[in-house]
């Protein structure tokens, strides 16, 4: 299994805090040893960091933890391997351009018999179920919106159906975004939490960091937090439910189901 | 104007050193100050560092620059904004995904009235144009070879037509790269240089840094760096001619016309 990690906030927004937390699951609170990686959006654009290395030993990691890159949606994921050997190819998130977007995504999970998707004109690169069932999804939503989306909550059906069906090969917990939507399917193991005025303090599970929010935010902000297992002790995470599918725009949840 | 850096190599190798000289022009020796990116191949993977910061100013670039990764194919580019603001989705190298591969591109010049080619599946995600010829590169790809190619020499033949049909838009001088291959296609600026052994001294000309290859190196490396100028002063560089191409594997020079 790997750990997911999401951003969705109204203002650019650093996710330091947040992945201080994450990186210690990759060696040292946690056994997810096998690369990690993650992906800023700064407007239609967005840049990704990855590493094939464990995520706390990582130099790259570091300048993640420590340089402030401020963004409006993030995905990020540490790997430990089943399907796929540890390769950069293989690193989540895995981006791909649809409808002149880039679409980041990121899958924990497992899936069996997926050779039968459909990618259409999306080709893997590696050798990863996840890889395979995010290109089968582009495929869907080409084939379903040829000429892009217009109505955000009818791609939002279409990715809770996708996320329906995959689950059926095995275990999908998924983050996906173009940017500007944050969309979230769990299958067994999906949190998320939304920050917003009056803000207090948090402390980690995996570090001992705590952080005052307070300080670091403006009385408008919203933003909004999607992890595998929550990652401070002192909060109430929101646990989602096997089969539910949910979407974030600027920090607020705009749809679940 | 930008600046452009390739390297295709028969050995992992870091591009320290090149990117060292790189960087000075973005901001110190050189006016390229709207951004800079480098993607670096491993296997089929590959990860790139954006920034659309000046690339003498970047932590990242500091980080790329003291961070020795090994790569058999690098692409770089510094940015001096002509079409498109300054923004992350503009900036230099793009990657997409065709036959399951990563192709890697970056462009210094200026087109005029590109709005007529065709892109296909492709659409661009930022506003310029050089990203949209990348994108018809891609499409005059899959239409010449849906299925992949089979033979190099046919693909180099394909770049060599696209890149004079570009040029007859204005400025167009490229670099390519799927990891395994690097073409580059010279419209009036760009240069190579292929390091083997006995390997010698050499200094960046716009930093006061000397490098001994032999210390770096073994005696089967083969290294060929492209660059819109040459780096070093002491060594000598092939300057590319009008309208000429040429493709390296491994290190070696494969094809020119």
């Amino acid at each position: 299994m790997c750990e997911l990690l999401g951003m969705s906030a109204n203002v650019p927004t650093d996710i330091c805090f947040s992945f201080t937390g994450l990186v210690q699951r990759g060696g040292v609170t946690g056994p997810h040893v096998d690369g990690w990686g993650i992906t800023f959006y700064e407007g239609k654009g967005c840049r990704s960091f990855k590493d094939p290395q464990p995520s706390c030993q990582s130099k790259i990691a570091e300048l993640v933890r420590e340089f402030p890159i401020k963004s409006k949606a993030v995905i990020s994921h540490i790997r430990q391997a089943n399907r796929g050997h540890v390769a950069l190819e293989n690193t989540h998130p895995f981006t791909r351009e649809l409808w002149g977007q880039n679409w980041t995504y990121a899958h924990n999970g497992q899936l069996s018999d997926y050779d039968a998707l459909d990618t259409g004109m999306f080709t893997p690169v590696g050798e990863t179920d996840s890889e395979l069932a995010f290109c089968w999804i582009l495929h869907q939503f080409q084939h379903e919106f040829p000429h892009g989306f217009t109505d955000v909550q009818q791609l939002f059906e279409l990715v809770h159906r996708c996320g329906k069906r995959l689950q059926e090969l095995g275990v999908f917990n998924m983050l996906l975004s173009n940017g500007d939507y944050v969309f979230a399917y769990c299958s067994n193991n999906l949190h998320w939490i939304t920050r917003k005025a009056p803000f207090g303090k948090a402390q980690l599970c995996d570090a001992d960091v705590t952080i005052d929010f307070q300080e670091e935010t403006t009385p408008n902000d919203v933003v909004t937090v999607i992890a595998t297992q929550p990652l401070t002790v002192n909060e109430q995470w929101h646990k989602m439910n096997s089969g539910d599918a949910v979407l974030f725009h600027d920090g607020v949840l705009l749809a679940q189901r």
